[in-house]
């Protein structure tokens, strides 16, 4: 089935695929522009504030304080269509795709489908050991780390108490060294005191990085010093060490076993899959190699942004896959498309570091900005100002303040819920 | 295996299965009472506000908002330890209970593991009507009435979108009431802003009562004006109706076919099983014929409160299933058991009637306290502070009055998120 657009015929129709931080800002950039209609496309109904996924992970906080509905971005954009999908292929000769069994024109075409966690050729590896990229696998791991203490509290034997208390983190970028650092936090100072036949502080963090160091997009001095703020916190950090084996029983490091219940996956990534005719060049991670404009080569009408694109900033760098990098290209795509419908010359784009954080635990973080170096509890004040101001919805500031307020006066994590998968009776 | 329980020798055991309002309440009045140690023992780690779940079903709060860790209830009760598990069976004269494979001897117990759906013999009936007893079973409906919209803005065929716009709920009892209620409120008030396609004004919400009315429980007057309420809403009301099959694509009620993708179960209840040995009677919705302090016929140590109990008060009237009635008997039991412990002479139990609420949809309710009556804002403003009130944890009841005045006064839902079952890639 075609699908009967309601525009007009003088207005062009942009399809823009994920309503990530690049899709979003592409949408919200041509909201209410009369030049064209807009059609957004998502498999899901938010778009997620992914930099604090770990804290939904590690109950600090809900899941909605961090997800807004895509559609309510665009309640008052008469011009811009969300439609809740999956875009199984595009069409780049036809101007098509195909979204469900619906096939959708456009004259233009964002792609902006983000990234996915990978494996290395390890699938089987998914299930002993979740990533961090949506809300149910927040909550997966949220459920995997409380149920690993109350299970723990109910095991006599004390080998199987030891694995159940062991906890891995796969990567050390800033997931891996956020998440590690707080789920070493949230035993300390919150588990703790509701255990009383284990010692929750006990628990053992280990954060596994393949490379010689953590956060290695970090200046060096930096990342020794999140190196070592995290083993303070009591993670122990191991650098050059290859992960060989995941199973249910615990993972294969540099040849040798660590027995560990929960692991997790903050290590490999590669761009999410979309089908193309015809086929566009990528890389290995599986991404887009675009132009200067983010334009695919001989389409000038289709746009790659986002995780999902390589784009070659010279000198041996890639734009990198941070949120304030993934928004200026959706914006730079929005108005290439208007800067064509215009018939004038499409700018270049200027990438604009806005530099980058990362946290460690609770009171702790490092950030870098231009020459600007900051650490410690300075580096955390601005990080938490930084990630409140970039959530969407006053809303969602005032009640993520309103947790983190909490969580630090009193030590408690508001979201302390072991959901399972299942809902009906007797699950 | 046995559990090795660190009691000292002259204090009893009180096994106490169950984190409801009965159990946790009868957990609280034997917190730090040095005669015992308590076992507290649930499927689940978090204790649910039960009356506010329809909450989370229809995207007011977040499931966190009305759940609290057991666990963190007791942190300062020595003397209560809390295992996540479930109870296989319970012998009543070896005085012995297995959870998941450990064995747990006891002194005293306390049954409290509240009631399930009965679909009356139809089970089938489930997948396509759940039920709302649990957190999960309230984000799967949350899931189906987000997506039945966000479906219907997608589909093309009319005959397919008006049963993706027809919602109908099954049972008129103050959950079907207060579910109908909302989902009338959320399409009417909310959604009707976000879809451009569809009018979401335009759903159908029907309740379906098998009695002569709606909210029998009440009084008559009380439940003619809740049908006037639900109405005015534009929720239909069918009474004397028998839903006699339920599939994908709708039901059928006094056997005419009404098409309807989302369906919901607020019918039959019946008592949670538990295999105790000797088997002990029953009622016909499965529920322990209790005596008159709550202990099971010959087995004065053996308490069975809440909804798992059929407590008779005389008058052809039994206990009530609300949570006032439960943590009343939870209390008594609790005072039951040190008044043996004491060799004192039990008590009897004197149910307080504390009256009964409902709400139908965002400012009207009825009450009914003795012989007052509340109707309209009078009775929703009473309604709200009483739920507040009763909430467990100041920073729930902080946030829940901060969720209703935001959603009051924005005709906003702060938790309109679609999470799906799973959450591997690709899901």
């Amino acid at each position: 089935m075609r699908l009967q657009h309601p525009a007009s015929k003088d207005k062009k129709i942009v399809l823009i695929v994920g309503g990530g931080f690049a899709g979003l800002a592409a949408a919200k950039a041509l909201a209410n522009k009369k030049e064209v209609e807009v059609v957004l496309v998502d498999r899901r109904n938010h778009h997620l504030f992914q930099p604090l996924l770990y804290q939904v992970a590690t109950a600090g906080l809900n899941p909605s304080d961090i997800a807004v509905p895509i559609r309510a971005q665009f309640s008052d954009a008469l011009n811009v269509g969300v439609h809740l999908g999956k875009v199984h292929e595009v069409n780049l000769d036809g101007r098509f795709a195909r979204i469900e069994d619906v096939e959708v024109d456009f004259d233009y075409l964002i792609l902006a489908c983000g990234a996915q966690h990978s494996y290395f050729g390890n699938p089987q590896w998914e299930e002993h050991a979740p990533g961090l990229k949506s809300v149910e696998q927040a909550t997966e791991i949220r459920r995997r780390i409380l149920s690993a203490f109350e299970d723990a509290e109910n095991e006599f034997d004390p080998m199987k108490q030891a694995a159940l208390m062991n906890f891995v983190v796969v990567g050390g970028g800033p997931t891996g060294v956020e998440l590690a650092g707080a789920i070493a936090d949230i035993a300390r100072t919150v588990l703790v005191k509701d255990f009383k036949r284990i010692n929750a502080a006990s628990a053992q963090v280990m954060l596994v990085e393949a490379g010689p160091r953590i956060l290695a997009a970090f200046d060096e001095k930096l990342s020794k010093h999140a190196t070592e703020d995290l083993r303070e916190l009591g993670v122990q950090v191991r650098l050059n060490s290859k992960v060989e084996k995941i199973d249910g029983e615990g993972v294969v490091i540099n040849g040798e076993f660590t027995p560990a219940r929960s692991v997790f996956w903050a290590a490999g990534v590669q761009a999410s899959k979309i089908e193309l005719t015809p086929k566009i060049e990528t890389d290995r991670a599986g991404r887009v190699i675009v132009e200067k404009d983010f334009s695919v080569p001989r389409y000038q009408n289709v746009f790659v942004i986002g995780d999902m694109a390589h784009f070659d900033l010279g000198d041996n760098k890639l734009l990198p896959g941070l949120a304030p990098a993934a928004m200026q290209a959706g914006r730079f795509a929005a108005s290439a498309i208007l800067d064509s419908i215009a018939g004038k010359k499409r700018k270049a784009f200027t990438y604009v570091d806005k530099g980058q954080m990362a946290t460690i635990g609770k009171r702790k973080a490092i950030s870098q900005y231009g020459r600007l170096r900051m650490t410690g509890i300075v580096a955390w004040v601005a990080w938490l100002f930084v990630h409140v101001f970039y959530l969407i919805g006053f809303k969602n500031r005032l009640a993520v303040m309103a947790e983190w307020t909490w969580s630090y006066v009193f030590s408690k994590r508001g979201s302390r819920l072991i959901t399972s998968r299942d809902w009906k009776l007797d699950s």
